[in-house]
């Protein structure tokens, strides 16, 4: 839960504008890394200095930069000074807490988005911050953590493979957003194969433990759902031709995007249906092993309490008891038992009681 | 599950437009035929060599390319630079985990289905995709298998029976679509089927596989709905004449499909409703079972608990107990029990407990 | 289910515009009658020759044809050429299997609608489809079956009660739209009364009976859904104008069926949500009397094993025993039981147990 | 349920426009009261010759007539007549059965809506129909029965407090609408004054009866529900001055009794939420019962049954049992009797049975 | 209950605009001060006179008054009468028991918030109301009890922190509105908290008590998200630009508290799924704790009465029982006794029972 909830505290009373962040601290130091080409060249270089970034403001050539890690608060500061950008944007880039959201402006475009992950070890998905601000010749983004889900996008962009090289930084950002939703399929995957192992266990024996693991999944689709739900927003307004920096080349590529966004949120929701299933089948498979579990106690009582009436009664001690002084009066008594039993067994086997 | 999750990730990382079949190979070879018409002629023959396609390009009557299985993706690429297509087109044809959606060109119209189709052996429904491109004066058809669903549309041309032969290449298109979802009605008739027996095996004798049917009935629904709902929309998009591609008329037939469409989502829902309330019966039954199970365990308590206290009472060893003396003490006991099993039974009917 | 689902099979692969009856023959013989009025005339006769349906096209008086029984597509097909109707309308009016709806042509409207009916031996709402179409000059309507719903109507116009005799055909079509919403209002009626005699089952003695009545109901209630809830859009398409055959007048009164057509749907709604609340009502019955049982079953249990442990203990054949010896022992032994008995009554007294 | 359904049918058939009373008679006679005011001069009187409403079609003054009851047809008819009403309208008036709704005319409001008044008795929420309509000099109101809801406004309008006096009869309709929304608020506070009750209940010591009680407030805010969710669309229609009749700062009044409408269906809402949840209160409070239930029959019979045991060992009649002979060996098995008791209550209270 | 529901009463059949206070008084005195600033000046104080307030109307300086405490209706008129507010958005201030709304009027705007809080001493979500009156300099703002939440703003205020002083008064209502929508957080963070302890306590050892606290808690999402929910129109409606008193700027911050609305109501909407989560989780940590008790219980019977049955059998009296005379009799039975146990414990570990 806390990963909702306890973040903003802090920033509570401040003056809107004040540059803080919120979240965890996941990497030691902050890296910033530009790739910056056009059809015909390319440069690709880590920034020590962040002063740096100004040398790549107004070139002709598109220029990605990368900053890994965002919580030195002055690095991201100055370079959201250099590019020009609006204190509310800083805040939100600095502010891991954000909804999936896209804040359209004259020169250029903020988009906050959220990278999904499946971490194996704990069974739980992860999520973490993407900021990306597209202007006329370049792309910024904003990463919490180091993550290898841009490098097949930088190998393509470093052998020119495909289309980017000769398109301009509207068609990078559309690549990233590309890169992050073909993620998602992969986390979905991950957790589909997790629902078919879960329904495999439900019906072979289910256990306590088979509930906890669909309850862990049905929260989990509830973030995930919270992640997914607003990008449709973010690309039909960026689909849109709400912002002037997309060209129509690429707004027929964010179509697709749209497209994979919606088969994303469609896949979470039939999850979601799948899952509220299970539990169906869980709670009626505990209801119909109590019943087992009572039918063979009332089984147990009906036959062996006529029994011990039986070995009661022949163990009373009245003076005149004649079947006592029987000579076959014990095996008469061991008779008498098995027939009830025989009984019995017969009444219930016609009740379809086993 | 696995129908929905296991497909993408080998596209992962990808440049967009890259050619690459995702789902399973369903066919051993590509099957290319032709049917090329227009009032007066008909010409129908199997294409072997893809490039041959180029001579129905500009043809002035109707053709109807149709490709069986889509795993080679250099035929489908071919085809696509012979008629024109958008790589982004090409990829979606060859990636077979596509939501039904419609995408309006200039020149041509794309159209991405689902057949589908009942399984009798395994209980569940089967779906295909099924790509549609239609052009000025012809029709592309993609399908991942060989299905004889379109064989009355051939016949129908084939003999000339009906518009179909007076008609353009949008009258085509309008009677494959047609087709499709005249198929649906098949699906849901046997789907109706088997959810009547379900009912009536419900309240005949429900078992564990009663349920077991039920639940694997409410998911096929998820399957279907995910597959039927976004039709409505294709034929919304294509009835309301966004492309110039489909004459007035047609668009009165296709205002024809969407009312089928609708009346097959509509049945959808109603199954759905159908199943709900038979899994709520399911698990009153399993209550009521219990219920019964319950009464009889008390009911041998109540009656049997009683009478071993009498036994157990003239079993004991005092030395002093006048009953044990009289004549007729056993006699008098059997009577007492008796007497105790009559009260007991007569006090459960009046609580109407059997 | 099988109404659902059973019909359309057959019309598989068919040119669309094939005429085909779906449905089942209600009826022997198609009837068709004829109703031609105007301020000052009436006539009233039976067509035997369709062909004579021709002169009443052109007439300038109203002429209301209604047709019982649509099993014959020749006749059908027939009316159909001499009043000009498409073939698609033709199609529908022969397709039981219809979703209500309006078309609305250029020279007349098309309205698809179901009448409903409860059947009082089968406790079940029957639906039946009528289509009508409005003309200039004529109203045609299509049965499936002879009923008599619209037998007050034509009393009306025989005696020239009302408007009817003074306004033109589109008043004709808006007073058997209305005669049918009427309807739905007794089968409501009806559905009421059953719902409360449950209701008060429900709480007097509710048996395994009383859940298959409730479910039965919200079967009807599915039915009866998806039969008025397209009604809506059907009579927000007319009375918004979009022919021009409806008077402005006529106008003002299809509203009024508007309303009365929300108020089925809003019954309906209240009915379904009735019947959800009795479901409830009902499981939590069946928890009570489980309550019940388990408590009389653990009262008998800690009631009588204490008894049974001390005529057990007493019965033990231990040499010395001094109990056994004493003189009153076997009374002590009695008034044992009786203490323990008392003792354990006043503890469950006490836990508020009975 | 038959305040739902039990008053059309005697309708059926008839020729539209036909005026009858639907719904119960709840007066004996029909009273007219006459209220005529402007800023300066006041008259008020019972009317016992309806033909004498015509005095005051055409004053400038400010006219309120009110008429209690409405099962005398003609009397709504001539009233009917003489302001000018379209039979529609009067057939609506005459029909406690509709739903709220507005109807805008050119000279004239027509409004239907409900008064909710809460049953001390029964413990049942009534419903009333009270029709307005609204002229340029008058408005009339027609109720089921005699309330004493709009007593204050009468008084308002006697004394001359506020604003009544000095404005038109808009004004006054909105002083009407205002006063039986307020009573909203009044059955609110009882309905949810009843909820807390049975929310104490609930915890306290839940019973079948605090399941029916919670059922029967469900089964109440259905009704409010319906009564009051179509008045958001009246107060909408009227306040986005759909007719001139209402002027400009009036509008602004109906603003806010649009405002409390929404206060009143949040409110419903919310109650309907809580009442879910003491709904699930409930069914886990029977489980939870269940469960002790359950665990004391286990505890008796864990408890008992080895004792028995022992003491039937001992009671065996075997020729050669040491024990028996043993001096102690009587209080041996006593012993061994404390001792197993005292095994198994410590094994229960480690499993946290107790 | 009571706090939805027992205020208005009171107000019943008074006339509109009769200004009375709706709500608990939770202070004992009103509390009027005065923060008035511009770029370079600041004053700050306590207002005594009502009266005094007139001399702050007209200033060029932004005004910012703040009245802690409104039971005292005079006070409230008066400051209406001198800041020209139109009576029923003083009878708005005055109900404390409002929908958060805004009206727009030509001079000021008027916004009705609920400020939340939680109580950690009675585990309850508090909400209180905040009316705010904009106009062109100055705002006035209304609570019902003295809060801290407003300190760090004015905090900035005297220290000229961030954008504020030199802005107008929509900035000063911006920051007001924020300041209040950052309190959501805090009070969700708690919540939330609170939330993780309980599902720790209910997948450790789930009591009554833990139902009773989820119940609770879903209890405060139905009170806040009646709190949270309208806040979003409002936002909407103020940041569109309605009214002329907010410049483009301020618009901008406005999207960003409303970006912070939807947060916090996604939020809730999160809360109420887990907490639902919960309920199914703890209903079905009910039946497997049953299933467990039945499981022992069926155990111990299954264990016992067989064991029972045999010493039942060799404590009858029959004169010729062969094994009573047996020289090992008494062992025999016992090594009986023995044999049955273990193959009852065998099958019953095949089984797994436990």
């Amino acid at each position: 839960m806390s990963k909702f909830t306890k973040k903003r505290s802090k920033k509570r009373g401040l003056s809107p504008g004040t540059l803080i962040h919120i979240g965890e601290q996941k990497l030691e130091n902050v890296k910033i890394s530009v790739l910056d080409y056009d059809e015909n060249s390319l440069l690709e270089k880590e920034i020590l200095n962040v002063n740096d970034c100004l040398a790549f403001k107004n070139k002709k050539s598109v220029t990605w930069l990368n900053v890994d890690g965002i919580h030195k608060v002055e690095i991201i500061k100055t370079i959201g000074e250099i590019f020009g950008m609006h204190t509310l944007v800083l805040e939100d880039v600095l502010n891991t807490d954000q909804r999936p959201k896209t804040d359209i402006f004259k020169d250029f475009v903020f988009v906050v988005l959220k990278m999904i992950d499946y971490n194996n070890e704990t069974n739980e998905v992860e999520t973490e911050q993407l900021s990306l601000v597209l202007g006329e010749n370049f792309v910024l983004t904003f990463q919490e953590n180091s993550k290898d889900i841009f490098d097949p996008l930088r190998k393509r962009i470093r052998t020119a493979t495909g289309k980017i090289r000769k398109s301009g930084s509207d068609y990078l950002a559309y690549a990233i957003l590309d890169a992050i939703v073909d993620n998602y399929f992969l986390v979905l995957e991950k957790l589909g194969e997790k629902i078919e192992l879960t329904e495999d266990e439900l019906l072979k024996n289910p256990t306590p433990q088979t509930l906890h693991t669909i309850q862990t999944l049905k929260k989990e689709m509830i973030f995930l759902r919270k992640a997914v739900y607003p990008l449709r927003e973010v690309l039909v307004s960026l689909e849109r031709g709400d912002s002037t920096l997309f060209t129509n080349t690429t707004e027929l590529y964010l179509r697709d995007v749209y497209d994979h966004t919606i088969q994303v949120i469609d896949t979470v929701e039939t999850f979601r249906e799948f899952l509220s299933g299970m539990l169906e089948v869980y709670l009626s498979s505990l209801s119909n092993k109590m019943n087992n579990v009572m039918k063979t106690l009332t089984l147990m009582t009906a036959l062996f309490m006529p029994l011990g009436l039986v070995a009661g009664i022949y163990g009373m001690n009245f003076k005149k008891m004649p079947e006592l002084e029987w000579k076959f009066g014990y095996p008469f008594a061991l008779f008498l038992m098995g027939l009830i039993s025989v009984s019995m067994l017969a009444f219930m086997k016609k009740k379809k009681w086993f």
